[in-house]
């Protein structure tokens, strides 16, 4: 039901199957998710794409997990089907717990809600919060 | 600029004044953002407002900064002027560095491009995501 | 500071000064908001932007107040800045009061939160609600 | 297809049942739909938005169905799938006639049309509609 | 699954029928997809939305391949699954090859992630872009 | 006004002018929009950012003035203030005409009223249109 058909292993071009090959390096474990399947139909988009993916979700000043959280912000807010339950399965294989997930939708509600009216009522912007 | 005239503590009725009261009071500070001067215009939806954000941003699973940050995720994504001001001068004031609002701006922009990718190609969500 | 210059009355074209004319007279006043002085940049654009508006907001099953709000909950949910200024002084025009503008933006900001959460969460639709 | 499971009768907690129960007295049925099964894996979120969409959806300025035009029409700007089947439900319980949405779609259409108008043409907001 | 009911050909009324027939004409074909039947419940909707859509798409100053890539990401955008689908559908009628769909995602990639970037920099606009 | 303070040519590190120095070669000239200036805050950031564009909005299947046209049509629907500046000042100097600007606009403003209809028939995708 894709726009595009996912790409099997079998049907992979060297160029896909190096991607292949790093993600399953890289995540220790044998799965590619559909969404790299589908991306591979251009190579070349699918490999910048996964090479700054790793790069940007890696170890850093932010631990993972909360990258993974501002990951599922973004995507909920963006009404990306697939992004919420990828990056929630993802979020949970990181240690999400239950707890911290009801707090993360927490915020996400407050948030998008405090936008909306902050947007509505066209709020200026205080002095004291500029650079 | 708002589409409706700000509240000066002058012009605070007694239950909006006891909502800037708390505020202060929790917050540790006089300042009163214009976000409650605007939102004061309905002292019902300042107080309902008010009490659920001093929930969600509370201590709790999820540390202070990083509900900021993923209060920020949100408020960028909504485009949301005001907020991405606000909640980005509220994570400095809890600490955020700079290589920490360098990784968040990766993390938010790696997001909404794959978000963008899953979208057009209508990515199927894989069986090992479903709950 | 419109990505085009606005059109004044004295550049108009005749098919421009047309749709002016239309404005004022179905508004029963002589301004023309800067919306339509920029849209006029593309006069065929203008006049169906126009006519379509005319036949929208009309008379009809819901009274132009209700059309208006509704208007103004998907400008504030688009983040148009203009809009929200637009609609909102437009509302007022038409007898919106503050405690109506109240409850709209209670609304507007409940929605904003439910929609999070059931993207967030990938709700599946109860077969009750399907036509 | 959540990304949580989804609570049953038999399944919810006592603090969970009361909400429930609440819903059942507010709307006059038995059947609790699939956003507030799947809320209810975090009892305080649930709670909190129940208290704050029946305090917000009740009886005010503005009449029941003209609340759910409203919610729809940030529902279907959001792109949430599960809110566009909900509410409109919600609104054809409440009256909402086969014009009527026609009309609410037209509105809706007409409203998307135009801010993407307003947000490329970049309009600055004349002095006439600051408040 | 719609919130409407779809209109078949026998159910169409006389004023329906007249837009199928002109669909079917315009498009040189029999197929008539299903958003023209959800539409197809307001029967001045129907028409007011492909009299617009047969006079924007058609012939111009730009071909109509760059039309319906611009139509792709602007639904892409507000994460629209259908209009995904049935554009994209479009797109590769009008001879979109596979590698022109991949430089259209790297530039809705792209554009999706600078955006998010300027908004959440809140970067001023630089006074030689002003019109 | 933005959340960061601008980098200018004094303030630029050596991988922040070698940055810049890249963009004035590539651009022919000596001009470097606020935006970079702004992302100069995380010169890696700003390298994998200006990297990027540079290949995605470079020579193609698709010619440079569709690229931005595209660009454009993705940064209107997310709202984006300064990227529609910036990407309509860029089609201006690849050579968009007034007509294509005023097709551009018809197109992005008929996508986003049929975008909004569709979510809010929530449309069954077409057999037809599945790859």
């Amino acid at each position: 039901m894709a726009t595009v058909t996912l790409i099997s292993d079998e049907g992979a071009s060297p160029d896909v199957k190096a991607v292949f090959d790093d993600i399953r390096t890289t995540r220790g474990g044998d799965f590619i998710n559909n969404f790299w399947r589908a991306l591979a139909h251009d190579p070349a988009l699918l490999r910048a794409t996964w090479d700054r993916l790793k790069a940007v979700m890696g170890p850093g000043e932010l631990d993972p997990l909360t990258k993974e959280l501002i990951y599922i912000a973004v995507s909920v807010t963006n009404a990306c089907e697939y992004c919420a339950h990828s990056h929630t399965a993802a979020a949970r294989a990181k240690g999400m717990t239950d707890a911290q997930q009801g707090e993360l939708l927490s915020v996400i509600g407050m948030a998008s809600q405090t936008n909306a009216l902050a947007t509505a009522l066209q709020v200026p912007v205080d002095e004291a919060f500029k650079a």
